[in-house]
């Protein structure tokens, strides 16, 4: 088994690395370390852009004009024991609640597509200095009672689970999986 | 139920658009049907690029040099019947045999993985104005045992499935799923 960094290094590439990339690194991290002990395979999708001009030279074709689409699936998706997985990563710097505007409409449908047809489908929130997983269902269902326009921490640290970064996987959120669906498959690591 | 388009409209558009579009436009078209009707949520993933260069200017940010990334998953991905699914569409204008290296070896991993896991994977392949299912253990069992370079067509008829076109939905890969995991959920359609 390959420790996909040690604590040290890890630490410095943080102290380094900009801030806003930490939480997508660590989670790009816990799919490798996955993908590499053949725990699950789940990949971040590319960033979805809509292309206005190419030109191309000899060796290759090169985009010379494009500009950013608004995601309406989420970022990382892929399989876990069979299942059917897909999730984002959101970071709020409020520390009283996470807002929804982090989340678009067609995300959100999105979600609640994926759980009708029988996925798993969750947000990692980072906030407060911790990695929580929500799932999706807690957050559709707290949109459509709830009316309100964040979600607050106190909920989150109720209904949500708190990412243990003890494991080998900083942000070991396959764990949270395990409890969701029963049972454990990977006694490994 | 709402058909995706009707047959008059539908080879209007084929015989305007860009011959090698086609095969994309008609899975993209498949995809909003099983969507619309509740059956398969199945999406395009975004093309992977590298970005070099982005300005931005008051209203958003441009793009203003990036190049295209060799992928090494497939090209669609999504879920039916929860169980997850991932596949890629090839055009060959090769009459007699596909030749693989229309796949890379990443792509190759990748459906491996993906079968390894309990996903569905396989290739949408049009070969003689035919389109074929061809399943991802045929393809895998095919280049290990064989040392070819390109599946023969015979093989392709014998082993694969041939898609129906005459349902409303022209490339209804759906229902080959439904051969291979047995019974069938939307009788709707």
């Amino acid at each position: 088994m390959r420790y996909p960094n040690s604590n040290k290094t890890f630490h410095k590439k943080i102290s380094h690395a900009n801030r806003g990339m930490v939480l997508e690194e660590l989670i790009n991290e816990a799919n490798r370390f996955y993908l590499e002990n053949n725990i699950a395979v789940i990949y971040k999708k590319p960033t979805p852009i809509g292309i206005v001009e190419v030109k191309s030279n000899d060796k290759r074709k090169i985009i010379t004009k494009a500009f950013f689409k608004e995601p309406s699936t989420l970022d990382y998706s892929g399989i876990y024991r069979g299942k059917y997985i897909e999730f984002d990563a959101k970071e709020t710097k409020c520390k009283t609640s996470f807002p929804l505007a982090n989340i678009s409409k067609n995300q959100i449908n999105h979600m609640k597509n994926v759980i009708n047809h029988g996925g798993i489908s969750f947000l990692i929130i980072k906030i407060n200095d911790g990695f929580y997983f929500v799932d999706g269902s807690y957050i559709i269902n707290f949109i459509e009672s709830k009316k309100r326009k964040s979600i607050p921490f106190s909920n989150i640290e109720e209904y949500g689970y708190k990412i243990d970064r003890r494991n080998l996987v900083q942000i070991d959120y396959i764990k949270i999986i395990d409890k969701i669906i029963g049972g454990i498959k990977n006694e490994v690591y």
